[in-house]
């Protein structure tokens, strides 16, 4: 723990509890559904290391697991997106919370191997980080591993390279691929949250602004559209075709990143791969365009090519980088780290509730269903049950559809011969 | 044929054959890819049954088809969509045409038996109507039929379901699977046309009018959205907890059909089933609203309930049949068939050029891939191979990507140990 | 009259009742406020020339002044939109009507000059055709017109212009300048029904297709708006630096003709002045592109250079003239006419209700306020009157505000001593 | 100044020139042809009061008008809104600045009187509040006064009643009725910022959510725009009928006070006026519900009715306090000030480019132009110039036009006889 005095410690606590008390406020279906289904004994002694981004929605997410008996190991998956605040909350409640604000890539992989050594048997892991170091560094540990469920679709595409490769003995949920996490998570929320977060920090203007975007999946097509919403000139660089024509359809402008990358003002990556705007893209930004990240890798936007680049390095104003490259400035956002989070808040309490209930389901699961090693995508039902408790919660009532209403096929087959 | 005199018959192939080029104009991947692809000499002399709506874009079709050496026989998916002029174009260049203009469903049974009489070996079908009718009325041919291009959500449906029921005993391709068709089509294509057609039969505002669409699938968002955005207060009703999210968080109001409908001015179905408005629905329609359906069935809007609780009917205006139910006057629009095609001219020719794109190239593959018996999706090769077309018809380059800027995971993987 | 057996003349009348039925039960204001504030008796006798495209909705509002007593003198405004059912129903119903269908320039001159004759005492006008008419050929009768009201930005400023040249000897009333009218009719009416006249006529998409207007006024903006909604690539042309900057913030892309005009799919001219797309612009237009009118001119499109500058014209489908330049094809919508009218059904029936409410206030003003001789607006209450009355038919009711919400600056005003 | 030890004071003023430098590199406008045409030597030695919110937008403003010999007096329009590096970096630069951060409402009263007390010939003013302070305090400066720029629609309101009082014995300009401001800065501006505070403040999400917007003017309709761009529900509450009919056919759902804030997730003030939120609606006001003000007033919100209503009140998270009203808890952003100053930063740079430098253009108008004692608004040619400097740094050309492109009314009015 940092060291300060009683009352200052005391200070944070509340502040903590105050801001996990906010998102509780917002979050009706973990608060409801999900914490009376996890009520049901089946987590209790079980020890579960959750390893998300350390703020206040992770906190009510570690909360809840804890409110239902289970020993809730908490790591953060950012060493910049940590808030104390929520950590002593956490402590204060009785939780282990292995991490701390102000840390480094240094201090953040240690974070990652103290809670390993905590022996979690389930872990709510976001880019497979714990799991894999799991594998790496501690194996036998690995083996005894009981499941693992998986926050983003970086992380479940290195589960399935893991299951391709024979080396996940365990079953894991990809709570990504349940439909309430990706349909909203990566489009509404990032897409709100990232526009929000470059805005602020450099009270620029988005109407006429001319914005590209390397690419167009969930995410980046969140971002484009609240982009072009909100007035800007998107651009979009895409290198699967159906994606570019679906950005094309969408009124975006497309192509290579040596065209729609000159004469941009914003440029921002997406695509979950690493160096979308490396050495080659670099050289044609233009003076005093600004560079953000909202994929998964803190490596979309090549800082090491930056630094290499640069003849000077000066920080502007709060998380904005200037880089002198030649005779323009390249301003790059929160270091390259995912904006909306390391420069903002993260996702709106609401998508949180969704994810978070995906999270919390997925742990009962695991816990309880007895899956068979391999990757496992949350059913329909479970999948529904979150959507229904949503709906619910704002007071939606739905249709159960009548019989008559469906198409009869079967009294068309039936009158089918034998083939 | 329709008796007339020469001149007139001139001046239909004249009216017929400049309808057939305004589509080719603007049919760039159909134009040329595709039927640089066809012209490999396999389809020549095969028997090709075409029955799509019978307008300009099919006869397209049906002549790229009929240009690569395929023996095209054509019938139309609706009586009240075939256009006369096409068909005597057709007729004129030497293809097998059942249908004609002005028949009613006893003529179009017939003419999909006559289809059927021409003995063909592959099916472009549409909601499966010529594959289950040949299933039905001629098993013999249905056994030696030796592949079906399916279009619709619908016939796909029922394509499953044959293959459930074991009686698919040859391959079909669900063109409607493939991204570059069900991505657009149904959204693009559906959203904008019914959209249009609505508006241009009853001459009415869309921006501040109430629109109620039952249904929230690809279709059905696609109306929603273009309505939004047209100004409309969009109410949605669906059936599918996600679904029914994903409308809340698109800024749509979603219910029950008993709270969405009555206010609504403008009501529209798109479930892909039947009785969508049926006759609990028709009891709390508003005066003066209007109803029009851009599902699949004619049997969205329930007819035959509104003809049974109406004390009178009227055609009020061309294709706005009225119905009077108590005090209340229901309008219905190109009698509950589909919107956009009966009461418009269907997709845009750019939309069709997709996905008929995909149907030329499923025809191909059905003829040279020796697919086994069951349901198939068109390859993501192939499916690319129509959107980089079409792209390049727009000048539109991509990126292939680097290596560099691929996720190493198999690096980290590699330092685990055996499992 | 048109020379036909009785039968058909009867059936004429019926679908013009019936169309100008359906008008009446969507125009709540014009059939409830307005036909009562003029059943006090003033319009009793009074002879109205009304010259406005005389299809359904203008029928209603000369019905609504026939109702209430004036001897209604009926013309069209522009020879192509004149509908003849909509003629036959309002002679059956005794009114005069100057017009017929299938009419050209010639015989429309005709038909203006016989309203004149008819010596109305006011105009309710389009373009000012009439009264400059008047003017020119009837100068004795121009001196006694007690009144005129003017429906667009372009007939507006021809009597601002006559104002100021000493020739205006009567009131005149722009309607075009009521809040009720502009902010609704050329944005909201022309946006909607310019594009869904376009769309239907070529069967093109709108999503991903390049976009060119010409001119950001209120017509064009409302067409931009649409536009880029509906998913083009809106580009802007437009000579006022203000509303340059207000497209640019809007996210059009902005700049010159010889910028904007090549590469667009679809070019339409909304500037109120002539000749927008004139010879230069013509030499860039590309192959296969599509021009199309919705300014007031019929000449904002240069026919007169097209059919210069062409070596063949053809009638490509209805309503699409295909010019051949060079080697490129050029295809001209409605002759340049207004696309929305002359290709579709004119503004919606609500847009009209609000501003044919606006011409009957305004016809009642001239009658009954005695304003004096120059160009007047309809005043703040009247014009907020038939909103009110618009809200009302929609059941909706506002604040009147209350008294300590108002800011209270004479109170500080009054702590100042005199100056 | 706050007491300090040199070093810290050094940071703040780098960081004040770092966060101006910012400002300046997206102000081509100011930085352009407005700083331009002030280096004509007409500012040297004039006295220039500049009461803005005082950060570097403003500050980039005040150094602009230095640089031309102004003698700049600075101070805030508002006691939270003034950043503390700035008047560092200001008072480093040789100007005076009466203001501090940390101030309350009584220490900005004795800053204005301050700013008075150094005598200003000019004021930039926001909300006229110097104007009505030196007026009501000190009388014979105020007839000493040669001119007022003013920014607000609120203060443009005030001078009006100065005027129409006859108690304005000076030139005043209201910046707010020049097109390159009200047009912009309202609207986008506003729009923008307000939502990106909101969110930000609270980490909700916008899309789904129900907000409700009180007042429909530009500031409103700029916030409702984006809010339902975004994927809000929105409703307004409005008191202008023709208002109101713009809100409904923009897809708002329209209606009073007491039928929209009920239900509502946010709301938002936007009327200029007072207590828009005032007792009666605090009444009907959510548990959970947020409130935030986006007019002119700090009194839009009825804090005092809220404090005396409420059993309790607590600092939820920065910015958010939350008053316990019965059962419900209401939490009002930023202590009902402008939340988009107060709980952000303001306009963007751009929109405060363009109104800044109508300010300064304003101020060389007063300084120039010998206008008459009354209320001006600046000519039509230089709002003009602006908007084409503004152009011209993004690299936008115009069209002139053609003279064969008028409409040659003129011609026509030739023929007709003198009446």
């Amino acid at each position: 723990m940092i060291g300060h005095n009683n009352e200052e410690h005391l200070a944070l606590i509340a502040d903590g509890e105050a801001r996990i008390d906010w998102v509780r406020r917002y979050s009706p279906v973990l608060n409801g559904m999900v914490s009376n289904t996890l009520a049901d004994g089946s987590l209790k002694g079980k020890k579960i290391a959750v390893v998300v981004h350390l703020e206040a929605k992770t906190a009510f997410l570690a909360l809840v697991l804890a409110d239902a008996g289970a020993e809730v190991i908490v790591a953060g998956s950012n060493p910049r997106t940590t808030n104390q605040s929520v950590v002593e909350a956490l402590r204060d409640r009785g939780l282990t919370v292995v991490a701390n604000a102000d840390g480094d890539m240094v201090s953040w992989e240690k974070e990652l191997l103290a809670a390993a050594d905590h022996e979690p048997e389930y872990v709510i892991d976001d880019g497979a980080e714990l799991t894999m170091r799991i594998g790496i560094h501690r194996p036998a540990l690995y083996n005894r591993l009981k499941g693992v469920s998986e926050e983003t679709t970086t992380g479940t595409a290195r589960l399935y390279a893991l299951h391709a490769a024979g080396k996940l003995p365990f079953p894991a949920l990809t709570a990504n691929d349940a439909r309430c996490k990706h349909l909203f998570d990566n489009r509404y929320g990032t897409g709100q949250t990232t526009l929000q977060a470059m805005l602020r920090l450099t009270n620029r203007q988005i109407a006429g602004a001319t914005v590209t975007i390397i690419g167009y999946g969930y995410v980046g097509r969140g971002i484009a559209e609240y982009a072009k919403k909100m007035g800007a000139n998107v651009r979009i660089v895409e290198t699967d075709p159906v994606r570019a024509v679906e950005a094309h359809m969408d009124g975006m402008s497309v192509g290579t990143a040596a065209d729609k990358v000159p004469g941009a003002s914003m440029i921002i990556t997406a695509t979950g791969g690493i160096r979308a705007i490396g050495a080659p893209e670099i050289t044609t930004v233009d003076h005093d365009a600004i560079l953000a990240n909202a994929g998964h890798h803190d490596l979309e936007v090549d800082i090491d090519a930056l630094v290499g680049m640069a003849s000077s390095t000066k920080q502007m104003r709060p998380q904005i980088t200037t880089y002198r490259v030649g005779e323009r400035d390249i301003h790059v956002l929160s270091g390259g780290a995912l904006v909306n989070i390391a420069g903002g808040s993260g996702h709106p309490v609401e998508i949180m509730d969704l994810t978070f209930s995906v999270q919390g389901i997925g742990a009962h699961q695991l816990i309880n269903a007895n899956l068979a090693p391999g990757v496992h995508v949350l059913s329909k039902e479970l999948d529904d049950s979150i959507a229904s408790a949503f709906l619910k919660s704002k007071g939606i009532q739905l249709d159960p559809g009548r019989p008559e209403q469906e198409d009869d096929v079967m009294a068309l087959i039936n009158k089918m011969p034998a083939v």
